[in-house]
């Protein structure tokens, strides 16, 4: 295992110690375990918006609590759901009266730990939602759509909820607009190499020098197709193939495009990526109304990138575009 | 060689495709060769701002180019000088009529080749001063300070000079601000793994799964010692040992800190890498006025980071946080 880091025991502790302490006007860090990432202070007259899942993807998922975007987030362990209570910590945090929604990646823990912790709320009187984010087109088939992993499309649905909830709709209405974007959103990612969880040591899988595997997940989770390494232009248009045989665009469709960087590859072929993806969607006839290029949602040292499309409207396209504001993502 | 990579011989025109259509706002691609990324448009009114380098490692040196910072960019190869030829260009469509900065790596090739351009643009009477950005203080001893090589330092020499130029500086003014910057910042990395250039195919280095090679240039140049690996916070300790014993600071001294990622290391660990440099610069009772954490400086696979210091007086303060934007960066 070859890391920058101390005990692997204290490394989700000393990352978010880290990120508090060096973007305190963005991060506090809470909850009687430590492991609730919040805004300084909550904002009146607002929808809160929560999330929370396991740690390892930085940006995602504390990372997104910020101006615009999310009020608290519960923090796991390294790829492990964090358990109910700093959950519902957030959601206290989060609540000024207006409700909370929590948006969940679709992940057993993550699901069965958050309706947990918002009946919990609910038994004090605070007004809860949840939004799924299952956006991995490559997880199961259409027909099994409710199976799919949560991946990056978490942070565009994220994006859309926080700037719902500052624009001031009513929990009702974020939980709606917010649901459009999970229902909007396709991805599909392709790994180079693998990740090491710190306390387990070693790569989570083993892939040889020259293969690659489409439609891995962020957590080495097994893809549909491993096979040898082929030209950047070839392997993403095998995956926008993936992602508009899913959910076609047509002419004058307007999408936000993430073209996102799963750890540890080089940002220079993170602009390859986009080259070859614009191109498909130039050919298709839809409009980029909007794109991002860099390590969005990640899975520590794994290598790859992934592709996420965002079918907009105008209501979505406005949210995307408002203004939002955390040490990873300034709009 | 691992990489999301068309052919290898158009791997630095296709990246530079896909940077200039993705930020056509920031970048435009000219030149006969196609190797220079400039701003869509000159500033008229103030000193212009350029520089150049080899390619691979991006931001550095063409992702800089934007509203405060660089106005044109001359690319070469990868770890290649640029010829004299886009240098030259760059520094004809800099210039509007106030001269033109030149900041340099200290790097063989970079300078001779910008002495060169320097003197053809004099002979067409474009007034030029020229900053060598030499930081590393692994690569020498202050004795043989003008030998070491210009690392992350870069960054923020670039950022000093491009906000002096905008803030309506003569030439000469500029390039003072760019020296005191650059005779102010130190830096050292730390190397976990080798980069592979794409032409070679193969690693440029080999490097022990278990070990770390301190003082390795961005190139893959010998640091001064590997060893095994050791936690991050007694890496750091090192590393700040030595950036520390070669320009000391004192209690009350302000500084900026740049933490710097090489291109691999995943974004979590660079949050320990502050966590332990910001624990050393408070035990030396220096001030943080400002500090920076991700992807800088890289070289496309390495995984690793490093540390830049910046001693900071007023004036280089005030031009540290004065409006910059670039794709890669905003202040």
């Amino acid at each position: 295992m070859k890391k920058l880091i101390n005990e692997a025991a204290n490394y989700v502790d000393e990352v978010l110690a880290g990120m508090a302490l060096a973007h305190p006007e963005h991060y506090k860090i809470d909850g009687p375990t430590g492991r609730i990432l919040r805004r300084p202070d909550a904002v009146d007259g607002k929808v809160g918006v929560v999330s929370g899942g396991g740690f390892g993807h930085i940006p995602v998922f504390a990372g997104y609590v910020g101006d615009g975007l999310l009020d608290a987030c519960a923090v796991g362990d390294v790829f492990a759901s964090p358990d109910m209570n700093p959950m519902l910590g957030s959601i206290e945090f989060a609540n000024t009266g207006k409700g909370v929604l929590c948006v969940v990646g679709n992940y057993g823990g993550d699901r069965m730990n958050f309706d947990m912790a918002c009946e919990m709320a609910e038994m004090d009187d605070i007004e809860t939602a949840k939004v799924i984010v299952s956006d991995d087109v490559a997880a199961a088939g259409p027909d099994e759509a409710e199976k799919r992993r949560g991946v990056a499309g978490f942070v565009l649905v994220t994006k859309v909820a926080g700037a719902a909830a500052a624009a001031g709709h009513s929990l009702q209405e974020v939980a709606a607009l917010a649901q459009s974007a999970a229902d909007n959103v396709r991805s599909v990612g392709v790994a180079l190499s693998s990740c090491t969880v710190p306390q387990a040591g070693r790569p989570t899988f083993e892939i040889a020098d020259d293969e690659m595997e489409i439609g891995m997940g962020i957590h080495g989770e097994p893809g549909v197709r491993r096979g040898k390494l082929r030209p950047v232009d070839a392997i993403i248009d095998e995956m926008m193939d993936m992602l508009l045989a899913d959910k076609p665009v047509s002419k004058g469709d307007r999408v936000a495009l993430l073209v996102n960087g799963l750890g540890a590859t080089p940002v220079e072929e993170l602009y390859l990526v986009f080259r070859r993806a614009k191109a498909r969607l130039d050919e298709a006839g839809a409009e980029l109304a909007l794109h991002m290029i860099g390590n969005y949602a990640t899975s520590m040292e794994m290598a790859g990138a992934s592709l996420s499309i965002l079918h907009l409207d105008d209501q979505l396209e406005k949210l995307m575009k408002a203004p939002a504001n955390c040490p990873f993502w300034k709009v």
